[in-house]
């Protein structure tokens, strides 16, 4: 008896965030839904993510509607999402009252399984989070962001399993979201887990296909007993996106393992999909072959072009070479943070500041207050030097507690200011919503009742809708607090 | 310590033909000769296939001096080529002499690497040229043509690669040219290979990307034993092309195995071919993605666009449906050939003619002679009503022997046709170009003084150059002589 392995399809989500700029409309999903729901996946990742954001900030519709809409037609699977713990789905650390409801909320509207993850692997930022899904009953899954560096030994990343374990997680999630899990580390990572925590203890494995070795990573997490894999589906798949299903499910016959999956419904949804996929060319990733250049720079591909933008608007593009160079030293200076949204960006800008203007001659709010520990802890020792500067800079001091345990409660206040915009509609949904885009939500509340866009559709609105500050995949553009010499200068650093 | 896995890049051949329907220029490859010889490759593929057929034709390129000019670039790495057994570069049974002398002259100006297979695995169709190979002192390589049938079993296979260690190939090739070598059944076959003949024998493995799981293929055929695997440099590479190499190399990171690859060389050929691959965007495959469907269908992407032209061509586009059902018929009643250049066009075409006028109510020459043998010995027994139908509209009688027996000598009335042709440079390698090419020969040795084009520079020929008879990959215009009631007609079918 081949043992089954359960599989996660991520092209109502990550697909097309990291391929089309996450601008899919709900309303070019809903006619795949019935084969989706039918085709024998353990679940289908629709919400979170850069979803929420693009939501609101492009597609003019409500994202909390568009989950109700995914739980009605998706009746037999599990609907998964993305969650970036104590961030929930914005840029900040939220008070706990804040966290648990917006869990809550999620769970009401139809959520089963939260994917919660922290951009530094800092446990203590999913404590939270964690707990509210354990409370609603829904499933927990503790996520380990897989990197490179010196100090990322396969026995840390066992060891974060088993501290997720005691935090009684319903799985782990090994999410490699830049393509750098190679077979080995794939096979050791995963046979660590479950030897230390126990075979009953569901492993769920999350690759990106940039580099073109990560099927084979799959198939090694499959042989050293990873239970469930994520793919998408073959007409948005590959490039920055991520494996394809079909070829996950024929890789597998013959062999010890295989799905349940109903290949000729996949294959009514993939030509589906193909049909739709060249509707949002604007938006297209123009990466469809494979980048291994990562793997010698560390450096992720989405990271690599806002560095560049940078310089290129401070008319430095030659610098490039430097500062690629440069990112190792504040990586390593900041304690080896992954680089992910918001790590990379943060790293990104300051390598940028440091081959510009000297080492540490200028520090972006962010930066200080990552070296600081508002982020979170790091799995390596900072720099203390740099420590020092930070402080300067950030006129704060260090902190090792829990960044979210200096927050005081916020719901209130939050409820007060919502209930302030124009179409604010009463519900805590929208206080949600407003909590994490507190720049946007306003505009999205006064224009909801328009309706959603398709951007899909209609080429003109969807040119005006490129210009705007979010680039999809990486959505946070975010506000950098520069200090010179003591003066405060405002920066927006948006994804190229 | 590590096992050594030596790489063969196709990127001077396989991998243009199957992305750029062979189209790359000399003067495109030359400038990235010196990294790529130096980048410790087994060997480099440049030789052979279509190539020969695509100098002629479209580049007014001489495919010997060609030869001679990667000979001199490649004065540290093996040159290897593809040689269809008894059919040489072309497209009939050439009688021993010729391929002997074929074989002679390739080694002379310079290759070193033979690799020879049968579209049918017929080694009878391999044993002159891998004679010859032999008589030169350099490599030869046996090939197994890998298919999926209900005859073919793993067992079939490793029988295969003992016949061919009979006929002392130096290596075994299992050549997967439509991507269906899945992972398990290539540990299978390679494992089957190394115990019956012997670890010492080396076994080379060539897959396709189309189906995206050959790179999964690659690590089990590895983890069996495999020695040598083809790999194109990525920026030319997936699709209908081959699994990257830079992609290989990282997979393999950790694991037992490695490969002497300097991959900063390798990346200098990437940026080079990077650049050089949008200038012949007429001839790019438009297929970026991967295509499972053919595990289903068991019909190469090739054929079925090349079977609906034809439909289409008749006013039938909507049989389609029917002719895909009718290969598989066609198939078994021929007892399971592969399907590659040429039986993939004589099963398809009889398909159409199957399904446009009736089950055999028309029979193409060159399905007779498939038939009756005139191509040679299938795996499986042939249908015997359909040998009968065979029989009366070729007018021949079956055959069991080595259809090359039944040759004369034709070297000499070769030689002396040649000789008339305005151009002919005297040589034996012109009297070959004018064996292979008799129809397009004549025109390339008028022509030859001109010198070589380059199609992706100058896109107005390249335009002009689309419009001809041979589409690239499907190199092989065949002309069918059609029996209709008695009545033979001659039908040309060109790929699409």
């Amino acid at each position: 008896m081949a043992r089954l392995i359960e599989v996660t399809d991520v092209i109502l989500r990550d697909a097309h965030q990291s391929l089309m700029a996450t601008r899919m409309a709900m309303e070019d999903m809903v006619p795949a839904c019935e084969w989706l729901d039918n085709a024998g996946y353990w679940s289908l990742e629709c919400w979170g993510g850069a979803t929420f954001d693009s939501c609101i900030r492009f597609l003019n519709e409500d994202p909390w509607e568009r989950l109700r809409t995914f739980k009605k037609l998706l009746p037999k699977t599990r609907t998964q999402m993305l969650l970036r713990g104590q961030n929930l789905l914005g840029y900040r650390h939220y008070e706990d009252g804040v966290v648990a409801r917006f869990v809550e909320k999620a769970a009401t509207n139809g959520m089963d399984v939260f994917r919660v993850f922290d951009a530094l692997n800092d446990t203590r930022n999913l404590e939270a989070a964690l707990k509210a899904v354990k409370k609603t009953g829904k499933h927990a899954q503790g996520t380990i962001c897989y990197t490179v560096s010196p100090v990322h030994t396969v026995e840390k990343f066992i060891d974060m399993a088993q501290r997720l374990q005691d935090m009684e997680v319903d799985s782990i999630c090994l999410k490699d979201m830049a393509a750098l899990l190679k077979p080995q580390a794939a096979y050791d990572i995963v046979k660590g887990i479950k030897e230390k925590c126990g075979d009953q203890l569901l492993v769920h494995v999350h690759c990106h296909s940039t580099t073109g070795v990560t099927l084979v990573s799959l198939m090694k997490a499959i042989e050293a007993g990873a239970d469930i894999v994520d793919t998408a589906i073959s007409s948005l798949s590959l490039g920055p996106g991520h494996n394809p299903t079909e070829s996950l499910v024929e890789m597998l016959e013959g062999t010890g393992y295989t799905t349940r999956l109903d290949l000729d419904l996949i294959y009514k949804a993939r030509e589906y999909f193909a049909g739709i996929r060249p509707r949002y060319k604007e938006f297209l990733s123009e990466v469809t072959g494979v980048e291994t250049e990562i793997f010698k720079s560390q450096i992720p591909g989405g990271m690599l072009s806002n560095m560049e933008s940078q310089l290129k608007q401070q008319g430095q593009g030659d610098k490039m070479k430097e500062v690629m160079e440069e990112v190792p030293r504040v990586r390593k200076a900041a304690g080896y943070p992954p680089l992910v949204t918001p790590s990379s960006q943060i790293v990104g800008t300051q390598a940028v500041f440091n081959v510009m203007m000297g080492p540490y001659k200028v520090m972006t709010g962010e930066f200080s207050d990552l070296m600081l520990g508002y982020y979170g802890k790091t799995d390596d020792e900072k720099d203390p030097g740099v420590v020092a500067k930070a402080k300067e800079f950030g006129k704060k001091e260090e902190i090792t507690c829990r960044p979210a345990d200096l927050l005081k409660p916020e719901w209130g206040k939050l409820e007060t200011d919502a209930a302030k915009l124009e179409g604010f509609n009463g519900a805590d949904e929208d206080v949600l919503t407003f909590a994490m885009f507190p720049q946007v939500a306003p505009k999205f509340f006064k224009e909801r009742s328009k309706g959603p866009l398709n951007l899909g559709k209609d080429p003109v609105v969807a040119k005006a809708a490129t210009g705007g500050p979010a680039g999809g995949a990486l959505t946070s553009a975010v506000e950098y607090e520069v200090s010179i010499n003591g003066h405060k200068q405002k920066v927006t650093v948006a994804p190229a």
